[in-house]
């Protein structure tokens, strides 16, 4: 039986501050639920409709009303779970890492972190001000991501300046991305907000800079979309190396 | 002064069906409605906060309650303006055409349309239940790309039947985008639906099968969001050719 207290506490976890205070973060949709279920996550709680998930302990069924109550999503699947944070590892630094700098769309990083994935990047060190990746928006766009991909929040200038390493800066004052003629084998690919890119005092720092240029000249589109942007970006590198 | 019926009609065209009986539909945001203002799009009505833009008839200065209360934003800008449909020009087949079957999320088709924009591609073709590009979370991903790309909604079978032209499909059987020895030099670029891909009687009539690889054969993530997908597709085809 699920009463109203735990209601409100599952509501609560929308917010960061919450997510904070209580160690942990919602799951939708049994594929991601799965996925965190393999990870190193610890389960709080399961809340399905239909089945339970065998062998796992700490779950109820409750009835779809409930969990359309308790979800975040518009059309909410049959699977909602609640997990505990891990403490990210440390950071390999023998590969790409990717840095986000004040990234603020949820959707965006979410499908950054798919992306890096794919592409074999296994950590994103992010900003301190950039969007929480146990935000429910980001969980559900990152399908599952999240639960692989070693993801850390720190203070980029101070880590740039402590750990020396090759910087790969997106700007528009860059070198087109078809024309990098050395292989960059390893090293940190920076991308910045999507409304204002790198941050000046970043820029700085940076060893290349490099963008993606547009077909034609023309003042249109100003921009790409920045996770689109990840995906180009990683592709052309990844394939180079 | 704007009365409740006026209120009520804006709202409604947040529905498709209410966009099509009335030949029109909404953009918010300043920067998007410059953009359709120097298209071929005729305004209807433009609603605005602080300033009226200087040569333009048909505009009223609401207050800010007023413009929450119709924007379909959770943050609305200072800028909602209602356009008439145009129809779609002729497609021109001299260049690349992206089709796009069954796609389904309103965000991505407009990031496709932008990125599109981005790499020169004019026309883009949808099949008939490919989400509406004037739903107003198409327009607000778009940025302004509605305006200036030609979007047709058609049967992309009976397309493909009555316009030879070389079809480009992406399929998890296809062959890897880094392995195209020929440059393709136009043709239709097919990307699918989220989930299910391009439906299979349209897999049937590709010329090319292409496929961006994962960077390792494990099973996760299963796939790359769709709209990174064709930014990924888009770089690499037209830097090749």
């Amino acid at each position: 039986m699920v009463g109203k207290k735990e209601i409100k506490f599952i509501k609560s976890l929308r917010n960061k501050k919450f997510r904070i205070n209580n160690n942990c973060f919602v799951v939708e949709g049994k594929k991601s639920v799965n996925e965190f279920l393999k990870s190193d996550y610890k389960l709080v709680k399961l809340y399905t409709v239909s089945k339970t998930i065998i062998n796992i302990d700490k779950q109820e069924v409750i009835d779809k009303n409930l969990l359309e109550k308790i979800s975040f999503l518009k059309n909410p699947d049959d699977y909602l779970a609640i997990f505990e944070f891990t403490k990210p590892t440390k950071i390999r630094k023998n590969n790409f890492i990717v840095a986000l700098d004040s990234v603020s769309d949820p959707g965006n990083l979410g499908t950054i972190i798919r992306t890096c994935e794919w592409f074999g990047v296994n950590d994103i060190i992010c900003s301190l001000n950039t969007v929480d990746c146990y935000s429910p928006k980001v969980i559900q766009s990152a399908m599952g991501s999240v639960s692989r991909v070693n993801i850390s929040y720190l203070d980029l200038k101070k880590y740039f300046e402590d750990n020396k390493s090759c910087l790969v800066g997106t700007s528009l004052n860059g070198n087109s991305i078809y024309d990098l003629k050395k292989p960059i084998k390893k090293g940190v690919i920076v991308f910045g907000n999507e409304s204002h890119g790198v941050s000046s005092k970043l820029q700085e720092m940076m060893n290349i800079k490099i963008k993606i240029p547009k077909y034609n000249k023309s003042m249109y589109p100003e921009s790409l979309n920045l996770a689109t942007s990840v995906g180009i970006v990683l592709s052309k590198l990844m394939k180079i190396s």
